[in-house]
C-alpha cells in the first residue's frame, strides 16, 4: 500500500486529501483503512484458539480428577493389625486435589458457551471480562491444589529424615505413580489456564 | 507512510494538514466528546490502585520470605545422637517457598516503574499487557509455593497416621507457628495478584 501511495501522481492525491477533510473519512483512510477486518479476524482466531485450549484443559483437569480419584492400592500381605492399603482419601491433601480439579473441570465445561459467544462476537467485552476473571480464580485453585499434592507426592517419594517422615513409595509404588501422574495433569491444566488468561488479555486490548 | 507523505510537495500537504486539523476536531466533537476525560480518569484511578496493591503485595511477599527464611527453632534438650533443631531448610518445600517468594518480591519491585508508566499514560497498552502476563506467571509461582508449603504445614500440624507421618508441632510449636504465618502471608500476596490481574483486564478493555 505504501509503495502504491508513493507512486501515485500528485494530482490524484489532492482530491483524496480534500475528501479527507470531511471528518471521519480521514480516520479510515489514513490511520485505520485496513484495520477493522484484520482486527475482527485476529480476535476471532484468538477466540477459536481459546475454545480449543479450553477443551484441552478439560481433558487435563478431568484426567487429573479421575486418576487421583481412582487411585487405590492394596498390598498383597497384611499383619494382625493392618491391611496395608493406600487410597487417595488417606491424604486430606489428595481429597482437596480431587475436589478442586472436579470443580475446575465443571467450570471449564460451563465456560464453553461463553467461549463460543466470544467466537461469534469477537468484539464483545462482557463475556471476555467474565472469562478472564473466573479463569484467574480457577487457575489459582488448580495450581494451589497441584502444588499441595505435589509436595505430598514428593514427600512420599523421598521422605524427610529431619521430621522422621519416611518414604512410602517403596511399598506403594503404583499409588505413587498414579498420584504423580495426576499432579502432572493438573499442572498442565494450570499452564493452559495461564495461556487462556494471556490470550484473553490480548483479545481485550484496544486495537 | 508518514515519511513518504512528508516528501509530498508542500502544495498538496498544506490543505491536507489543514483538513487533518478539521478532521480531528470533527472526530473528537462527534464521537468522543465526553469520553476522553471520563475514560482517562477511571483508567488513571485503576492504575493508581494497581500501584498501591503492588506495594501491599511487596509487603506480603517480603514478609513471607523473611518469616520463612528466619524460621529456626532449637529444642532445649538433646540426646546422644541428635540435637533437636528445626529450620526451614530441613524441608525442601520450604526452601522452594523462600526462593519463590524472593523471586516474586524482586519481580514486584521491578514492576513498580511499569506501574508508574501506566499511571502517567493510562491508555498505554504495551506496559499493561506486559504486566498482566508477568503477573499471571508470578501469581502461579506464588500460589504454587504457598499451596505446597501449606500442605507440609498441615502435615506438621496433624500428621498422617496412614503413612506413619507424625505431627511435629507438639515439639516444634514456634517453628510451626512462624511457617504458618509465612504461608498465610504468601496466600495474601497471591490474592493481591488475582486483584491485580482483574484490574489490568479492566484497564485493558476498550472503553
Amino acid at each position: 500500500m505504501e509503495s502504491e501511495r508513493g507512486n501515485e501522481p500528485t494530482v490524484i492525491a489532492m482530491p483524496e486529501s480534500k475528501a479527507n477533510g470531511k471528518g471521519k473519512a480521514i480516520l479510515s483512510s489514513t490511520t485505520k483503512v485496513t484495520e477493522p477486518p484484520k482486527a475482527g479476524g485476529y480476535k476471532k482466531g484468538v477466540a477459536i484458539f481459546d475454545f480449543i485450549l479450553r477443551l484441552c484443559a478439560i481433558g487435563a483437569a478431568l484426567g487429573a480428577t479421575a486418576t487421583m480419584g481412582t487411585t487405590d492400592q492394596t498390598l498383597p500381605f497384611f499383619t494382625q493389625f493392618f491391611q496395608f492399603q493406600a487410597e487417595y482419601d488417606d491424604f486430606p491433601v489428595f481429597m482437596f486435589f480431587v475436589v478442586a480439579n472436579a470443580i475446575v473441570s465443571a467450570y471449564l465445561v460451563l465456560s464453553l458457551p461463553f467461549s463460543i459467544v466470544c467466537i461469534i462476537r469477537p468484539h464483545a467485552v462482557g463475556p471476555r471480562l467474565l472469562l478472564i476473571m473466573l479463569d484467574t480464580v480457577m487457575m489459582a485453585l488448580t495450581i494451589a491444589s497441584a502444588g499441595a499434592a505435589a509436595s505430598i507426592v514428593y514427600l512420599a517419594h523421598t521422605g524427610n529424615p529431619n521430621a522422621n517422615w519416611f518414604a512410602i513409595c517403596q511399598q506403594f509404588g503404583d499409588f505413587c505413580q498414579s498420584t504423580s501422574g495426576a499432579v502432572v495433569a493438573s499442572f498442565i491444566a494450570a499452564a493452559i489456564f495461564i495461556f487462556l488468561i494471556v490470550l484473553s488479555a490480548f483479545a481485550l486490548k484496544r486495537d
